[in-house]
């Protein structure tokens, strides 16, 4: 049997590439895509194939692009993976720390390295991505540049590990949405720990959205998410982004969402899945 | 007298740059700052100075980041600008469009418009910012190379305009916030049409957030912004950002924030000032 396949963008060595191999082990086949909408065709080709995209980062805040595409696409969210984001200083075999002259990466990676890097003196290059910077170094042979990249990134192009953690602001986590074509399924949803993501709208006056988290709060179910997003030519009107503690097949949760119809013109269940717990020592 | 001064991120032709015309006019002078931290650090200076960040943009989402420096530093929110962001491919003057090979720009912009640019069948180069490529364009002297930028970009670099709105979703909007050492003042709250930001935590059992918002919807105070973000290495609290319609000197929204106090274990507000009404049309 083919081992079962998983979408994800960018190059191997990237960091999605690596919160597929945390999430789903080293027995699968990762497909790298350039974009994140190729991500959901090559899920919604494949009825067994996952695909994994980034939501939302600690430090740079929610990604309104891939919840656009998941409302474009009939996809569900099956489960959630939190990566902690350390940006690994990667050079050729060899090469020393004060042999490096430039460093290339993302602008986002460079930013967040700012003042670690600025203590070591080099010049910053600004590249597409963080997995393509480190395979420049590989490919190109230079002995005076390092990528800042992740560690899977220099097992992947053979390059050695000068510095770890060059990120100055530890808190850098990035939360992961698993998708596939068909919902998370399981037999006995009351004894597991899950999450629900929702999106809905809701016309804009006073109170309205107190009145749609009255059908989570009468019921004692917890939220772990809210975000509210303008509706782009619709003035008055926002879409909301909720996640909360509980599965679809779950009694409670079911009417809550049965109740919140009522009120939200529009609505999506995105999919239940079991809830990511991560090490509180971690943060 | 010394023109107001007014610090963004950025080089001259970035979209903050844009931003800052477009809400003070021509007659200030423009401070350029590395880093959104350079901006705060550039007002806290300057008793008169003024700063420009964005904090939220309809397609990326929100700026964690600079909510954090909000809370590091203790300006105050005194205004608020929408950018609609469009971008322009600018080359030098008589170039033509079947003559670029090459597309400069910052990746955010490079994907933003990747539909646009997959037509004209051109090789995309990521670069640190969108005017430093328009900048590159002009000093390099290059013939087959665009940038993908703000207009702005063209006038400073004086370059021409190949194409405008270039971007796959005309939805494209930036929201910008105004910093000042001062809080805004008004004379009379009640007849003005403005905005409150406010910042503040609560312990994450079921029905907090319902409670903490219930102070608002008691009072009829409409939100116009809900967001919220775990709290790294707490992982049962949450910080929220709220923005409400009114300003903290009117009475109503002075009590709803004194009955929030009673349920936050942290609160800070970030500063009340004049709405800024997009033309619906825009969107």
């Amino acid at each position: 049997m083919d081992k079962p396949s998983v979408a994800f963008q960018g190059e191997v060595g990237a960091y999605s590439e690596l919160a597929v191999l945390e999430y789903f082990g080293q027995d699968i086949s990762a497909i790298p895509c350039h974009t994140f909408e190729e991500v959901f065709v090559a899920v919604s080709q494949e009825d067994n194939r996952r695909g994994l995209i980034p939501i939302e980062n600690s430090l740079a805040g929610s990604i309104h692009h891939n919840y656009d595409l998941m409302l474009h696409y009939s996809l569900h969210i099956v489960g959630e993976h939190y990566l902690r984001v350390s940006h690994c200083l990667l050079a050729l075999p060899g090469v020393k720390l004060e042999d490096i002259r430039y460093v290339r990466s993302h602008p986002q990676a460079l930013s967040q390295c700012e003042a670690n890097l600025k203590r070591l003196g080099v010049e910053l290059v600004a590249e597409a991505d963080t997995a393509g910077s480190a395979r420049m170094v590989r490919e190109r042979n230079e002995p005076h540049t390092a990528a800042l990249a992740s560690r899977r990134a220099a097992q992947v192009n053979n390059l050695q590990i000068l510095a770890e953690n060059m990120e100055d602001n530890p808190a850098n986590f990035t939360r992961f949405l698993i998708l596939a074509n068909q919902p998370h399924q399981v037999s006995d949803p009351q004894s597991g720990d899950y999450k629900t993501s929702v999106v809905f709208s809701l016309k804009n006056h006073p109170g309205s959205l107190f009145k749609a988290l009255s059908v989570f709060a009468l019921r004692d179910i917890d939220l772990t998410k809210i975000e509210s997003r303008p509706i782009q030519g619709k003035p008055w009107e926002y879409l909301f982004y909720i996640d909360f503690a509980g599965h679809v097949n779950q009694t409670t949760c079911g009417r809550a969402l049965e109740h919140l119809q009522e009120l939200a013109p529009f609505i999506r269940i995105l999919g239940s899945y079991p809830r990511h717990r991560m090490d509180p020592t971690d943060g």
